[in-house]
């Protein structure tokens, strides 16, 4: 255990956002129970919605209170999100101070370095960490923060400064820019950095390969950790193949699969930044030789390969996601049946498929089901070697199972 | 593709079972649609069951057709099981002979060919693998195979033919002792040896040991490959720690952790003939001097372990099925929960728990809650790093996502 980073930084310690005894929240009849048994999360309907309460400004720190006031925990209350309360701390008056919020870092640290060789990881996964709404990803000398709540963004300087003394990046740069935000009422663009901006893309060494991440430019946090052990089961298959990456975005598939011996890869984008970083990483990497790439739509790539005779005996699909919302679940499974229709014939016989979807609103059997149908379309059975999700340094809180969003499923098809 | 089996090897070939014309199996009107889409089962109440269907031999091979008499598929019927029928192949007609099981033995060991290192998987898994209800596992030089349809029961002749026309085993073990052939009205003990018997327990070479399995007197097949990379997974991350393996049987988790670098690891098991293979391949693999075994009951041991002061850096859990039938679904779960429960104490802070339920019928977002109800219980909370199923070279057939039964989940506690 390293010293108290409040005792190791006193001059760096921005003021907490204020002291017990906190403003309350009261909970409505009968509605505690949920977060009795450990639920992170209280939803606006289950909250006493005063003018007090509506008055208090979204990420204020609050003690929560059941019917009968007792109090319960510790949480961070945004009174215009559905999600009105996320529980902090099990502890009604836990000092929500530098030291606190360093303690869940150290402890999220110390699970990384056992899961993950190096600092390349996911080092903060929001309510599973006990830092609801907070996505905090390394790269090396830089960190990648996104606060997804209102209290986490009200937080984020103590944030900032326990970061700095937990693990002391160069530089940390916050994406403004996501969804997650836009539900809690947050602005949702730009970027700033704290410290030192990183000089162009960053490399990212995982899986024996050293891909490029463009932090400031790219997609969500500009790489895509969760997929880490998806790359590595696909790539040890891959020997002596030839394999298809299709949304490869900076080749997180394609160059895995190239350093683990495929004899050729191409990797299919519509975006040019993502497939020039691809190419970056396979030339720092030894791989340029094996790693092509093919700019373009994704589904009218895949029928031109067809039209064209292509084959491979691994093809990957790992799209964006195509269920933004649950309203949009009929359109998206449509997409996923589509994109295995147009797959399937590129897969050798005794080939592999591996499709994923990372849309938090898509359940996974639908999703196994919807690739099947698509490869049935196309005259294609075989059968699911894996069902995969997110890597360990993308934990799950226990009591939120929803929120596994990312499938993957790996097919040997006849 | 080596030569024609059926060539090679004329004097051994076994008559075939009948060839087509088949006798037809009718389904009821409005049955067919499943089977169309590529369902591999039909159930006994979708057939017409004419008494010519009735005096069908359990195990016929037979022409399914619709009720307008359209021919469909090659099947296995049995018309005493609610299983009635299982698709073989998709053609009406097929040829059921040595060459069409050879091509699909040859189909299932070209894919662990490339799933697995050396001999050592399941080599077939059944509808997964176009053979319905044929479990084939590979032991190096031995096989370990399980029929549990009445029509692989039938079958079988051609099933050893064609085992030793593609990969020639020394011997093969036939084991009649498994609850399926059960529900297929098959008899169910004893077992039998085609070609030569092991002598005495076997070496089953993975992730870094050597263990010891026991082919005619072990449980199942003598081995349990479907954790192989939760094996993997668990030892991976043991490396310094210490580590307690509870339903240890031969010891696959314990070894495994203990080959990666656990620096101490305790197997409990009920069963003195398991530990015995334990410390046999704990002393086989240089890892004895690590690995202790206590025999006893696991949850009497938890409880003891825990009134001990023990505590581990890793414990795995993982029983026999809780849940042998639905309607022990509640029993089953409460056992779960228990085994959570007791074993909580017994993590260090920081610490790992994995869990395994085989259970069929255990729901694998109950296991989960069941797993994280009983840690409650004894006070402790985590965080999900992982959910787990079978190894690959356990396919699931598409249709069947229900025969999933492996379910395994990984949480780091605080």
């Amino acid at each position: 255990m390293t010293a108290d980073p409040v005792a190791a930084t006193p001059s760096d310690a921005p003021h907490p956002p204020g002291a017990p005894p906190y403003p309350r929240v009261t909970l409505r009849a009968g509605q505690s129970k949920r977060l009795r048994r450990g639920h992170p999360w209280v939803y606006s309907n289950e909250v006493e919605m005063t003018p007090e309460a509506k008055a208090l400004p979204p990420g204020s720190v609050v003690t929560v209170r059941d019917a009968g006031d007792e109090a319960l925990a510790t949480a961070l209350f945004n009174p215009h999100s559905l999600i009105a309360l996320r529980v902090l701390d099990m502890h009604p008056d836990a000092p929500v101070t530098l030291n606190l919020i360093a303690g869940r870092l150290r402890r999220a640290l110390a699970l990384r370095d056992r899961l993950v060789d190096g600092p390349f990881s996911r080092l903060v996964h929001a309510e599973a960490d006990g830092l609801p709404g907070l996505v905090i990803d390394r790269f090396g000398d830089h960190c990648v923060v996104q606060a997804n709540s209102a209290g986490m963004d009200r937080l984020l300087p103590v944030v900032l400064a326990a970061l700095d003394a937990v693990i002391g990046p160069a530089g940390v740069v916050i994406r403004d820019d996501t969804g997650g935000r836009v539900l809690e009422g947050l602005p949702a663009e730009g970027l700033r950095v704290h410290g030192t901006a990183p000089d162009g893309p960053v490399p990212v060494r995982q899986n024996g390969v050293t891909y490029r991440a463009d932090l400031t430019g790219g997609q969500k946090t500009g790489w895509f950790y969760d997929q880490r052990d998806n790359h590595a089961l696909v790539a040890r298959l891959s020997r002596g193949q030839t394999v298809l990456d299709v949304f490869s975005h900076a080749g997180g598939f394609g160059l895995a699969c190239a350093a683990a011996g495929a004899s050729r890869v191409l990797c299919v984008d519509s975006a040019a930044p993502a497939l020039a970083l691809a190419a970056q990483g396979a030339t720092e990497s030894g791989l340029a030789d094996r790693v092509e790439t093919r700019q373009g739509d994704a589904f009218a790539t895949l029928a031109a390969l067809a039209k064209e005779g292509a084959r491979f005996g691994v093809v990957v699909c790992d799209p964006p996601s195509f269920v933004k919302s649950r309203k949009d679940l009929a359109t998206g499974a449509k997409g996923y049946r589509k994109m295995a229709r147009l797959a399937a014939p590129l897969v050798e016989p005794g080939g592999l498929l591996f499709a994923a979807s990372c849309s938090h609103n898509m359940p996974a059997d639908r999703f196994l089901s919807e690739i099947v149908h698509g490869l049935s379309q196309a005259g294609r059975n075989g059968r699911v070697l894996a069902r995969t999700g997110a890597a360990p340094d993308h934990p799950l809180h226990p009591a939120l199972p929803e929120s596994d969003y990312l499938k993957g499923v790996l097919l040997a098809l006849d």
